[in-house]
């Protein structure tokens, strides 16, 4: 199937915006660590203490390793230039893409949920944990979020070239 | 375009599911209600004090008006039978079946990823909710995910019946 120079390069600037949201998004959150001082002792939170967060982090893990993958497929794909690629190739990009955009945007809204709610019940329960806290779980959420908008327009331009078989 | 008879069946029965499921999960949701006795006072908590099942709500509703969109369109769709289409229709069922996907996966995961946690929060502060609150919730979003499932189903079906063009 042929596919334009501009489709190309806009599917491999795509990916590598993938790569590098992600990239941020997995180091803004495992860096999230916040201190709490009870009574004479302190006790350290770390991300992984809120289940949500764990989940965010196999989501933005899986498709770090997932972009990884395909940056090298699209590059190689790229420099080869004859523009061919069978209905194989495009077929893994439909629902390799789409399935990593659904779980990249469970992983955010995952995020997203919990931190708001969370973050009231633990002052009900005396804890404050500061703004800093919640704030980079937000800051991780919202650039997986931008991550998952280039996985979503990537399975879109790949269900376009998918051949027509129904 | 030509669709077999299968898979319009197979794509109305995938729309009345997914239809059924929505309904039941927003009956289940909305339903969710617990009364807490805090000293001499009682204090219903009801399941829109969370801002996470509110995004979840609001997901549920916007997923049934569209599957009841749908699901007429479907319905005529089959009962005329001469399965002729056209690319907007396929295109149309192709964004809106991934966009609503996508919302119901996002609802879904805002579900889940609130409920373990907040319940954990909750009980440090004192309140306890007791199973039933919590149960009920993680209910009517495994719910919608399962209606998420049925309408990606829809997608991909879709997207094997877009238009060439790339």
């Amino acid at each position: 199937m042929a596919m334009s120079t501009g489709s190309r390069a806009a599917i491999v600037i795509l990916r590598a915006l993938s790569f590098i949201l992600l990239l941020i998004s997995l180091i803004v959150l495992t860096t999230n660590t916040e201190t709490l001082y009870v009574a004479f002792d302190t006790i350290k939170i770390h991300f992984n203490d809120i289940y949500a967060y764990r989940y965010m982090i196999s989501a933005i893990v899986i498709g770090f390793v997932y972009s990884v993958i395909q940056l090298v497929l699209s590059v190689c794909h790229a420099l080869k230039g004859h523009g061919h690629r069978g209905d194989g190739g495009l077929r893994f990009d439909f629902y390799g893409d789409s399935i990593i955009a659904y779980l990249l945007a469970t992983g955010a809204a995952a995020g997203f949920g919990v931190t708001k709610d969370l973050k009231t019940a633990y002052e009900l329960a005396g804890i404050d944990l500061g703004n800093k806290f919640y704030d980079q779980a937000t800051a991780s959420a919202s650039v997986l979020l931008l991550a998952f908008f280039c996985t979503a327009i990537l399975s879109f331009i790949a269900a376009n070239g998918l051949p027509k078989y129904v």
